[in-house]
Formats: structure tokens, C-alpha cells, sequence
């Protein structure tokens, strides 16, 4: 077993870059019913094959009328109209009751408010004058025939679909959510449910990770624990390549296995960075592996190295892995949520290490809830983190800092 | 046809405070695997049921050694140890190779840093000395037998589905997601796929609002379109809060059916409100219907009516429907994300009316984008809103506002 040290550490922001510039968004897509379309993105521009709404309507409850009809009228002068059936045409000296979004009758041409009138046996007496088209909402206001209303791109949220509805659409083309490998190493990492035999614990990367994938717009596909064997870990890595669109390795925590995943990283492709100034996560490792695609077409995938510390796994977690699901799912850039808070207590952070400190909030004052890079629950315990760039080696208690919120 | 004007509106506020008084989060729990367990409500508390780690483990990369063995050492005084077998223990004088994570050897109490060692023929020479237990974290560190570590409540983040891993299991009990009846009304609404008939527009609002409730911790149930006519709302009503948990009909636009709503609601339970200084929204429509339960218990179901028309059905959805639909499945409340920016143009705004004014944000400006309420693209070319207060009926040109993203 060897234990090569790190050759240098990349800032953060070099090595999100990196990550940034590498991932390549998907290209598949599918079709899906508009039902389960809400957060998925558009793979198609929507041109308008109709006119929402189809027709003129009336824009508030009252009674259709010609506006002719009604100039003149006033509070007490009011024009008197007959009432007619509501199947049939609107003539002079005649209205008709509508509903808002009702269709407008034949031969009328403004709605006069239900408010202005006054109803009595021999028929409506309107108290306002109206100009043409008062109250009515004219044919493809909403959305006209051959305007482009939705871009491929575009995030469906709930309004977005409700165009696709408009248009009677129940299906739309939308990229697939790619699917993100995730693959536990290490022969000390148990599967759950199953007895853990001696210096074992059981698989909490593999699930955390899944998570993050899940809730970030991919499909994780789960692996099986794969031994600390070059062998195991390069047939994991073609097959992973072959199949899905990202790969993240998430090792066991043996110096010999981290450098195995470097080594047929390198053999099978190039790796882009080994080790950020970050803390914890610092033996992040990332890097493109080439897959031949038929005779001719060569792709890269890319793979991250994820440190195997459950704690150090999850920061790398959220600040590597969940940037290029998002990225590669066409997701817009997660908004983080940021509280303002007083730290509890003074934090003392290495220099030249971005620190990812876990804190819970209390009435405004964020406690730290770091205890060492192996512990779940210094991430579980926690409602956010505060993200202490590089140049910082002190904040002092009851320091204003951001807390972004988990 | 009668034509009923809303009695009074009342504030916002009430009607929001009405609506988190009424809705009862659900009780009803089930047993899911965790792959799938991220975003949801946990039903029960965790105790943990092992110590994590389950052993005393290395922190560090380098030699498990006894730590009184490396007392003197310095750098120009290295202690020299004897590396023998992994597999065995640590007697005085020796060391073993041991990784991060590791289960400590017998005998050894402390770990040196691959750092502070150089290793040569004869064997390990220890640069530095190192108290009892440095860089070696104990048995229960992270979780100890017995404790607390998830509440009943608590929502499933990733790390948090990390300490269900951590402690192997593979199940857990959590609040079902409540369903949400979403009941179309209206002759004038088609279904999807179906030829428009006269006077007629595709159903808009069930979409939209069973994407507020995917999106929002719920599942939709999408009704048939029902006709505007009592038995068969009635009917639909007593379908849904037998077999639902909240029920939302979206009014088609008449003004007969959203008087026969109201009345269904009186005759099977009570009003809890009819008409809200909002704008658009100003019909919705909330209360409770009274659902016998076998031959004594009663339970309340709440039942809203949302307006018909797409846009004041979105407002109408967001500004109630939302946070009902997260009340009743435990959820938190939203945080809502907020953007600065300035108003591109004057808006006068009802004075006793709260506007959801829909914007499209482009370069710090605020863009107007509301159409009518009638328009679904009042909704779907927006960014974000502006909620402004009854109590201001005029945003100057230029002028800040907060824009709640969409």
C-alpha cells in the first residue's frame, strides 16, 4: 500500500470551475404526460396551435350588450334594455346575462358589470355607458396562433404547464433526468440489513449521495459495494461509464483505494483535479473517462472521487456533485437560502482551507455542530452551514456571518 | 340564475390565519424504504440502536502506535517502532500501517500522521509525539446507543437519511403525503385531447394546481370535470372528503356555480369565508363539510373554492392552497426567496386589496407582466411577484420592491 501525498491542493473556485467547463447537459429527452411535468425542463419550443381563448368572452359577470346601446346612460338616466335568451344573438335595444369567461353572444360587444345595472319587470336598467370591447377579453389575448409561448430551456413550474393546458396538450417533450452512478467502495462498508463483521460500519455515502441526486433534478443508481481492488473498481467504472451519465464514487476511506480510483482514472481518461482547499472534503478528485461509443464516436463521462468520510462526503457532496447533477440536468444554478446570524462562539479555521462549518440556529445565533469529518451527524445536527473562504482564519464570537441553509 | 354580490372581503391575513386554524395535519403514517425517504416527514423518533462508529477507529492516515512509545520524539530525535502485520496487535515498540476510518489495532491508543514518520529498512521513525487517543476517534462518537437522533416531525434531509444508514436500516416510518382532490366544475371546461366545443376552453386549473400540490409535499387527485349543477357537485364533494384529505374545486368562471359551491359547503358543514381583499383571487372560497366516520366520530374536511380564471386561480393557489397542502403534510412553511428590484413602470395599485403582481425580472428591473385574470400567461411569463399591501395603491416608476420568485 502506498500512500502518495497529495501534490497540491486547487482553490475552490478553480476546481468549480472545472467541474462547470466538463459536465456536458443532456441531449435525451422523452415524452411525458403533462401531469408529472411540473420541475421538469422543456425540450421543446411550444408554438401556439390555437388561440387562448378561442373566442371573445366576457371579462366580468353582468350582461352583454351592444355599447351603442348604452351611451348616454347614466346614475339617473339609466338606458333600459330587454333581456333575452341566452342562446341566441344580442340585437339593438337587447342583452343578454353572461358570466365571466362565457363566450360573447352574437352581436354584442361589451359587458356591463352586474353593479351597474338594476333589474326589474320590464328588463335591465344600465346606469353606465360603455365603450366597445368594455369588460370582454378578446380572442387569443392569453395566447395567439403561432406565437412561441414556451422556450426549450424553460423550467415547467405549475404556470408553465397551465400554458400546455391552455393548449390541450397532454404531452411534452422534456430532457430526461440523466442518471447519476453512485458507487460505495471499500470492504469496511456494510450494507444495511446485514450483520456488521469486525472494524465494519455500514453504507451511509451511498444513500446521502442519492439523496442529493434525487432532490436535484438526476436518477441515482445505487451500485453495490465494490471491493478495493483495481480490478473491481475499473469494471464498476465501465460499466458505470457505458450506462449512466455521471459516476461518483464515493470511497471507503483507505489511502490505497483513493489512489486506485486516481490511477485508473488516469489509465482509462485524465484526472482534472486530485485535492481542493476545502475543509472538510479536501481529497475531492475529479476527472473525465473516455467511452467508445459504437466504431467511432468517443464520449467523456465524468467522474467524481468522493471522499469517504461521511461528513467530508456530504460537503462535497453539496458543493461538487450537486452543482453538476443541476448542471447536467439543465437546472438553473440552486438559489441557497441565507439567514443572517451572530456565531456562537470563536472559530479559529485553517488558512487556505474554504471551511464548510455546520451550525444550528437558535434565536438568531448560529452554534457549530462540527464534531470531526467521520460524523454523520455533524451534518444531520445541522440546520445550515457558514461558508469561511480560504483567507479567513478567524471569526470571532458574535461575528455577523451568512448561514446558508441546508 | 341568481347573482349574489359578496357580502364582505376580508383581509388577507384573517383569511390566511382562518385557513392555518382549520387545517389538521395528517395523522396517517407508513413504512417506506429510505432510498426514497428524502423530503419526507419523519413519524417517528430514532433511537439509536448501536454506537457509530462501532469501534474506536483511526482519524488519520499513518501508524496505530502506543502513544507513550513516541514520547521524546522530535525531529532531530525520531523514536524509532517496529512495523509489523495489520492483522495483529500492537505490542511496545511496534506500530501497523492504518488508514482514516479504520478500526484501531489491540494495543494502540494513538495514530502519527503519515506526515510526522519516515519509514526506512529497519523500520518507522516517529518525528513527533503524540498523547493518548490523538488522531483516533472513539467508539460512539458520532451516534451512542440509546440516544436520540432523529425527532418525530423532522424532515428527511440527505444527511439525516444518512443517520437512518449510519444505523442500518433500511425502512422508516414517516407521514403519508396527503391527497388533495382537485375538482374541476364548469359545462365550459374540456377535457384534454377532446375537440373544443362551443363557447368552450381546456382545463386549465386542475393542472395548475395539482402541480402546487406535487410541488408541495401533496398528491393530487385530479376529478372529472363535474357540471355546474348541484347533485353533481354535491355528489363530487361527497366522494372527495370521504376519500380525501383536502379537497380544492377550481370554479369554472360562472357565477351560479360559485354560488352552488357555497351553498354545498353551508348544507354539509360551514363558510369559513367567501371573498378576500385580494386581487386577482377575490372569490375564493373556503370551509369545512362534515364527513360522518362509521356509526359517532365526525370529521371536518376543509374544501376550498378557487376562482375560475387561470390567473386568479394561481394567485388563489399560491397564496392558500400552498400552504394548506404544507400545513396538512407537516411540511415547513415556505421560505420564500426574495430579489430587490426596481418597478419599470408605475403601478396603481385597489386601495383594500392585496396584488400578487406578476413580474418578469431583466437586469434588476421588474417588468410588469399580468395581462387579466383570465390569462394563463399573466402567470407563466413571470419570474417572481410583488405582493403589494391594501393598504398602498401606488408603486412609483423606479421605486424598490421585494420579488417573491415563483
Amino acid at each position: 500500500m502506498s500512500m502518495r501525498p497529495f501534490k497540491s491542493l486547487i482553490p475552490l473556485k478553480a476546481a468549480l470551475d472545472i467541474v462547470r467547463d466538463t459536465i456536458v447537459p443532456i441531449e435525451r429527452t422523452e415524452e411525458i404526460a403533462i401531469d408529472s411535468a411540473v420541475g421538469r425542463v422543456l425540450a421543446e419550443d411550444i408554438t401556439a396551435s390555437m388561440d387562448v381563448p378561442p373566442f371573445d368572452r366576457a371579462a366580468m359577470d353582468g350582461y352583454a350588450v351592444i355599447a351603442e346601446d348604452t351611451y348616454g346612460a347614466g346614475q339617473f338616466s339609466p338606458k333600459k334594455l330587454k333581456l333575452v335568451d341566452a342562446t341566441g344573438a344580442v340585437n339593438v335595444g337587447e342583452c343578454i346575462q353572461i358570466a365571466t369567461g362565457c363566450k360573447m353572444p352574437q352581436g354584442a360587444d361589451a359587458v356591463v358589470m352586474v353593479e351597474n345595472t338594476e333589474e326589474d319587470k320590464e328588463g335591465i336598467k344600465i346606469f353606465k355607458p360603455l365603450h366597445p370591447g368594455a369588460n370582454t377579453s378578446g380572442q387569443g389575448e392569453d395566447i395567439s396562433t403561432g406565437s412561441t409561448v414556451l422556450s426549450a430551456g424553460e423550467v415547467l413550474n405549475p404556470s408553465r404547464v397551465g400554458v400546455l393546458s391552455a393548449l390541450g396538450m397532454q404531452k411534452v417533450h422534456v430532457y430526461e433526468k440523466p442518471e447519476v452512478a453512485i458507487i460505495p467502495t471499500g470492504d469496511e462498508i456494510a450494507n444495511l440489513g446485514d450483520d456488521l463483521k469486525e472494524g465494519q460500519v455500514y453504507d451511509i455515502n451511498s444513500y446521502t449521495l442519492s439523496a442529493i441526486v434525487n432532490e436535484n433534478g438526476g436518477i441515482p443508481i445505487r451500485f453495490e459495494i465494490i471491493p478495493d481492488k483495481y480490478e473491481d473498481i475499473k469494471s464498476a467504472m465501465e460499466r458505470a461509464v457505458r450506462q449512466h451519465d455521471l459516476v461518483a464514487f464515493s470511497g471507503g476511506s483507505s489511502v490505497g483505494e483513493r489512489d486506485i480510483l486516481c490511477d485508473i482514472i488516469r489509465d482509462m481518461g485524465k484526472v482534472l483535479f486530485h485535492g481542493v482547499q476545502i475543509k472538510p472534503g479536501k481529497p475531492t478528485l475529479f476527472g473525465v473517462v473516455v467511452v467508445p461509443q459504437g466504431l467511432r464516436q468517443i464520449e467523456n463521462k465524468a467522474v467524481f472521487g468522493i471522499p469517504g468520510y461521511p461528513a467530508a462526503c456530504m460537503s462535497s457532496g453539496y458543493r461538487f456533485l450537486l452543482p453538476a447533477v443541476r448542471s447536467l440536468a439543465r437546472l438553473p444554478k440552486k438559489i441557497d437560502i441565507v439567514v443572517r446570524a451572530k456565531m456562537a462562539k470563536r472559530i479559529v479555521s485553517s488558512l487556505g482551507r474554504s471551511q464548510f462549518l455546520t451550525v444550528r440556529l437558535e434565536g438568531g445565533i448560529a452554534h457549530p455542530v462540527f464534531k470531526e469529518s467521520g460524523t454523520i451527524t455533524s451534518m444531520a445536527d445541522a440546520d445550515g452551514y457558514v461558508d469561511i473562504p480560504a483567507d479567513v482564519d478567524l471569526v470571532e464570537k458574535g461575528e455577523e456571518v451568512d448561514v446558508i441553509l441546508l
